[in-house]
């Protein structure tokens, strides 16, 4: 360690890329995986859900849920009376997850069936979670959570109360054991396959959104507010 | 055990629901879960991609993968090297595995941050994951992991050869153990915010084909096939 280390020298070098580990390291498709860090940022920052994988009485159990990130941390929350956020509370070490989230972005079809794919995106964090029981921590990881599905929506909406707050169960997951896994580009079919009479080629998926509609107890003075308009 | 019970008895009366398990009633949330068939055939058809999760070295992973569906099975496909597909393989019981598919319908906004949330169709399959071994079911899950992606794509395809079936592992997932989870319509404030100055409502998503995009070396001859126009 060099004399010179600053207090700072523990926390990561923001534009450093993970460590890859022996799990993170994907036993093929190698050419797929990357660690860098804005890369699984983006990934991440566009799903509205993750699936989090733990295990429970030794077999795994994968959930849909919401989750938002504020740098290095993800934050998962949920009631205090589900399965996985009490295992992940108090005392013990926390809970062993996988959190995963993927987009598909295009179809690729190839000559052969062997060679049929999806260009995606995915990103694969490993880690223990814990209960996070902060009040200030809490706040904001309820607010990265809301602004995950509509960025900027935690400031025009109310606060958790205090009666919520109780009622709220709220678990990070720090990154730093994780990989991206990216496919782009067209089919890899065999040069024998390529003159067959078969289309090949990608067709991308599009993703938006449809036109908003109103609660039907919105005071109709009440407009379609700009963050909605994309 | 009724005297007149016929060799089908056994065999899941197709149109009835799947038996809940104590491993598929949710904790919460409760009114939002189905056993219903059809449902959970039309919410796993309608996904290109599954999250697997399986344990490995005692720690959760989850991966996403293609799949394929034929009546009450479900199949995914990889290289003989992937670990989960080894895992499954052998002399062993078998891999226990949580499959699960979710479809994002719209972002549901609330006058409070605590009722945010999403309209979703999820499907969770518990169950015992077995590496597929006759040749015949090999070929039609593979098939059917095709027409996961494009209905219909398989026969319009070279099917695989005897090199590209040998790099390929298969396995089962029996449809029995399986719960659906769907959540529709607006959101679901307290009456004492209904008053708030804020957009309540739903944003449905959008999802769709764009325009597809043949490979570089694609005879221009070849026009894009009729299953590809929706």
């Amino acid at each position: 360690m060099p004399e010179t280390a600053t207090p700072d020298s523990t926390r990561p070098d923001t534009a450093a890329p993970y460590l890859p580990t022996e799990r993170t390291v994907p036993t093929r498709s190698k050419e797929r995986a990357s660690y860098d860090r804005k890369l699984v940022h983006s990934i991440l920052d566009a799903a509205y859900v993750c699936h989090l994988g733990f295990v429970r009485d030794g077999a795994p159990v994968v959930l849909p849920t919401l989750f938002g990130r504020i740098g290095e941390r993800l934050y998962v929350h949920g009631s205090t009376g589900s399965r996985p956020l009490r295992a992940a509370d108090g005392a013990d070490p926390g809970l062993p997850v996988c959190l995963t989230v993927t987009h598909v972005d295009a179809l690729v079809l190839a000559r052969s069936a062997f060679h049929h794919s999806l260009n995606y995106r995915s990103v694969m964090v490993h880690g223990v979670a814990v209960t996070v029981t902060d009040p200030e921590e809490r706040r904001i990881a309820l607010d990265a959570i809301v602004d995950q599905v509509v960025p900027g929506r935690s400031r025009d909406a109310r606060p958790a109360d205090a009666k919520e707050l109780a009622a709220t169960a709220v678990i990070r997951l720090d990154l730093d054991e994780v990989s991206a896994k990216v496919r782009t580009g067209g089919p890899g079919d065999e040069p024998a396959d390529v003159g067959l009479p078969h289309w090949a080629g990608i067709v991308p998926l599009t993703r938006g959104y449809a036109e908003p509609v109103p609660a039907d107890d919105l005071d109709p003075a009440i407009a379609v507010p700009p963050y909605l308009s994309r």
